[in-house]
């Protein structure tokens, strides 16, 4: 395992906290998403109509500006999280001190 | 296939967008994240720091009020779509014409 890092300044470096959010393309079948409203229509949850199973990856980043991490990730997320024929991601940056 | 559904007022009642967001509890080692932290820093994303990998589950939810979908909701999410053992979840509900 890696060791914790504090999330406090080192170097003059910022922590961010990155949140992607992974999903489908509309067009793309999600046989998980269709597999959860089978199930709650056996379970008799008949109101629930639509479900979509996305994923949110959350992540820390060490940089020393907002522009250089948003790079970062955005990178990150094209090469690593999502597969780019069939998903689209969304990023969401905060500057924080939370550990 | 379900038909798809209008999300207009039916019989008096409302749609609403239902967004559950699962997470493994802290003290619950998530692999896949590992693995993902571990992809970046084999990537050179050496600035990637505790990766973890929640699910966003997204649905529409057909009943006349706010109140009763978000029981609807509960009940969904802990019978069927997190594992009370091992996540936690929240809940974001509201009110939408969206189709």
């Amino acid at each position: 395992m890696f060791p914790k890092r504090k999330n406090k300044k080192i170097n003059g470096n910022s922590v961010f906290k990155a949140k992607v959010i992974i999903k489908r393309r509309k067009s793309i079948l999600d046989p998980q998403g269709k597999a959860a409203e089978q199930g709650a229509k056996l379970l008799g949850f008949l109101n629930i109509d639509q479900v979509r199973i996305n994923k949110e990856v959350e992540f820390f980043v060490n940089l020393s500006s907002k522009e250089e991490a948003l790079k970062e990730v955005t990178e990150f997320s094209g090469k690593l999280l999502a597969n780019p024929i069939m998903e689209d991601f969304e990023i969401q940056l905060e500057e924080t001190d939370e550990s």
